[in-house]
């Protein structure tokens, strides 16, 4: 930490921080400029940023430094991580799509989006069974039967499931047929939850909240590690801000900002981020460039009939094109499509 | 609902989606104009919402016109409401002060903030026993040993208790000690939570997401509401911008645009939308001023060791300024302080 | 300034940067921690801030601590300053009604919202002959002949006139006519503008940007005040952030944030901020509540005819509403409404 | 534009609307609901829009529906246009690289930054010799000088040449020197400046204001199309939000979008936007790959000696990478390089 003193600050204001720094068991390195002096701190930062030196006299500012997260940072851990996730891998080395309806409504409508979907090259399938929505009069999905029939489908295509999960009472439910959890934006500061996760004993797949800073994204991500559960994927979601013409604004730049910081893959999801459908095939060729080790997209039959979000499904025609750049983008980035390396020789 | 059709819209277009909506139950009223034309809808709207009107041919936009919430809406309860606390009220008449210990730390600090919160004319006490902290390595909270803690200060001061819960599976226990539940802007979306404290059979006071919309707040009420509990609170706490100079961004006019839209009465945090102990006095003159029908302070006796949010703790100078614009604000308002309407003759 | 060197900084990387700090004519002082080494720097800050220092071996991160402003600083100017327009002051003793039609757009309406405001308590008159229209389809202004019905009207109620200027080649006309030029928040960082405004020899109302930081509008200030005019105000009317309920969301924070930062008087327009009628007494009395040395008001005799922004234009009614919290606020903020103090014996 | 009535709305409130509309010259549609009346409205919208419609006795809200750009609007004008510079071709076909240093320094500094641009791929030069500085004691450019070593480098490496203007007034000499000009992000509500460029007969390259709306941004455009110039490429470079980490956040969504809306060239700024040297491959990456027209990038010999922006440039090390990424992305959207298309056979 950084402690700027104001113009105003005397020599006894200085030496006072230095003795409550000494006492807190930490060293103080004074720097003293022409307007200002700066005061380095070495120590335990969590026991000097529970003082309160920004209300000591002199104080104008004070400043951490070091990144808050540990178990997550790419600074322990230089090597970037691959997570498996039913034998599918996400990291540094392929492309993974995954792909199935934003909400699981019957047996019929999810396999069908399945098939599409494993037809474009994906190898997850994703699908929610449990639906967090804005209204209280909206579809909250199917609960259990909806868990029911992921399994199902996974039986049948082969294809490992990827479903979210909100609230850490059904943490153990949720985990017994799934084999990716996801926990959304709006829970991305649900502590109990991300705890709840952590010790599930299951991959994690961790939305950005959709006005958390990176840092604050990571945080959330050490709350998981901290249980003990490293097998955690990053998806970059969209931000909350000014502009209106998309449902959030993607941040295409947290792609390779957050592989700097923490070694834990980074994917991007293109349909909640433009939440229109036309937009889902820019977004998910921008971010395979910008390094995403993988994406996940909605994909519906009948996106007319869907329960919730179908104006942002892909549909059939929309496939061939996905499939064409999973194949073509990801060799641009030295990476591979997961498709194609689990494919049967 | 409205569609506005593209300018490449046919006739055929038009009336195809006249057919839908009537098979959804739905009438259609058409405007043709010269460059465009827009189809009005009446009908169920959570029927109308599911169908993906938007990916129908020649659909430029499709616009919800009426709010989403029924049970907190003003236009269905004109009456502004009171929410009455273990026999204080918050509402239309009076400007409630809440104050006390961000974090319940030990038996004496919290007494001592008490007492200080009293004197300074609160007429409720604050005290956080389960804290939600950005970082796993921060500190969390007492616990139910805080609680204790609680319930043995409002024995000794009289003073009502309102304390966070952050886990939909701790809202019996702390209901057990607290006379208010407040849900924190991070669980601003935490549905599980929300419906939990609806069923709770205890007072709300629900923080303002840090990124939703004045609508999304309402909606996350609306949760509560809707199991029963329309004994809500809701309570600005600034939103998140580009401006770091603050904390946050204390949205003043959120106060009387929520007033307008709901019959729930309103008030603001101003210790944590500004994060500086300089700024709280301001705000919470601003806060009174603008409407509000409350205030929410942190004081902490010795701010210099406190475990939470230390630097934005009102400290005794401040206190008798704050007492002051307790009793000289309100009735410019038209309003009283709770604590004189509730005090001895 | 400080720069943070990354965990895997070398001693030979940390001598690389004393060196070319001291080559720069800097001193460079180092705080090794067990994760981390900072190091302080001293000097000519925009010598150094030239370097490329974020660029060289080592370095993670590096930081600015001084503010960047000078002679708008309250740093070097303790005492908060007081600027006057035509006789009437606005600053610290004082809150200041400034109001007038949003357009000027015929004699008879000026003359008759001029005196709506002066029997408000108006003590100056705002007016827009050039309008800032997003739209180039929209009324852009009477230009000159605006000009003249303000002085116009100046002469026949006394009230001094305030009105915008928006491009550098009319200063001199508009200061020809005005008593004080206002540089609104689309021009907010036109720097040929600002030193023209600087030059002009009139005080000068400087409206934050929308999306300007309280650090960038004060730069903007110091652009007007190098050209040697520090007869500067500052107008806080609202930043952009996602919320859509109000046209810009008044961020009454910054009043108390840049009247410790800066020496020059804030003041607020509640009418811009809102964009609606029923916010603009509410967020008048925060802005005076906050501390404002002023507010800013747009009234309108006819406002259903108005040619801009009708819709936030006070009437009638609510003026009289406005007269009496001017005369009831600022003595709770130990000030006078500058009316108060010009109105005869 | 329609018009939403409140739930109080009587018979008569909404005759008086159709009244009043009829009175403008428009006609109004009403379609009864059971909670709510919506009125579509037809006729010529800036005259409607000029109304008071919100302030009328039962109203709730006044929605606009078509958009309130014209010359530039893709609706009128469903062909997506080029922009040729110096017979660079910048549109729908082919990918163009724009490159140079931000701040012409010197002679041989821009000869060496031209020099890598072009072997890189770049076809059009970039180079400041205004640059708009949020401070005053920042370094602002060297004005005729730096118009001159452009000219000169021009001459010498054959790539016209894109450069900045701040000021109306500086608009001609520029354009004597330029083959584009270019409106930063600071001037995109600068409406003078902006119909100055629109009459100078030079093309234009207008950035995206940093809190402009996709909307705001068209309309910007529409003031320089209104002067008779359609020759206007748009940029989108970064908007600001919440996150800091980076300088602004690419708002990558923003190119096919504005590509939707209108049919002129949309490029993307990734120096700009990212503000870090690494981020500056992978957002050009995913600016093409999401269908950019285009990429304008900083490059500089000697970053470290950089007087503006050194830290963002690309050097020496990246310009192969870049000129990789330029040889094969293109052809995965089916565009060619501008520089391919213009080479020798």
């Amino acid at each position: 930490m950084v402690i700027v003193m104001g113009p105003g600050a005397t020599r006894e204001n200085v030496e006072a921080i230095v003795k409550v720094i000494a006492a807190a068991g930490g060293e103080a390195f004074v720097s003293r400029g022409v307007s200002r002096t700066i005061i380095g701190l070495v120590g335990d930062i969590a026991q000097l940023a529970a003082l309160d030196l920004r209300g000591m006299p002199g104080v104008a500012d004070v400043i951490r430094v070091s990144a808050p997260y540990k178990l997550v940072s790419r600074d322990n851990h230089p090597e970037r991580s691959t997570v498996r996730v039913g034998g599918v891998p996400i990291g540094p080395d392929t492309v993974t799509l995954i792909a199935g309806p934003c909400a699981v409504e019957t047996p019929e409508q999810t396999l069908e989006a399945a098939l599409m979907a494993k037809a474009a090259g994906a190898t997850l399938l994703r699908g929610g069974a449990y639906k967090p929505r804005t209204s209280p009069y909206a579809f909250q999905g199917l609960g259990e039967a909806g868990l029911r029939i992921l399994a199902d489908v996974r039986e049948e295509t082969g294809l490992p499931v990827v479903t979210e999960v909100v609230d850490a009472d059904d943490v153990e439910l949720v985990a017994s047929y799934a084999d990716m959890l996801q926990v959304g934006t709006r829970n991305a500061q649900n502590f109990a939850l991300l705890q709840a996760v952590g010790a599930s004993g299951r991959p994690v797949m961790l939305k950005r909240g959709m006005s958390a800073t990176i840092e604050e994204w990571l945080m959330a991500a050490e709350y998981v590690a901290q249980r003990g559960n490293l097998d955690i994927v990053l998806c970059e979601r969209g931000i909350r801000t000014f502009e209106t013409a998309t449902r959030n604004t993607l941040d295409v730049s947290a792609v390779p900002l957050a592989q700097r910081l923490s070694h834990l893959p980074v994917i991007v999801d293109p349909s909640h981020s433009g939440g229109h459908r036309d937009l889902v095939l820019p977004l998910t060729r921008a971010a395979i460039a910008a390094g995403a080790d993988g994406v996940i997209i909605d994909v519906h039959p009948h996106p007319e009939q869907a329960l919730c979000d179908g104006p942002q499904a892909l549909v059939d025609g929309d496939l061939d094109e996905l499939a064409r750049v999973m194949e073509r983008f990801p060799p641009l980035l030295g990476k591979v499509a997961a498709g194609d390396l689990l494919a049967p020789a």
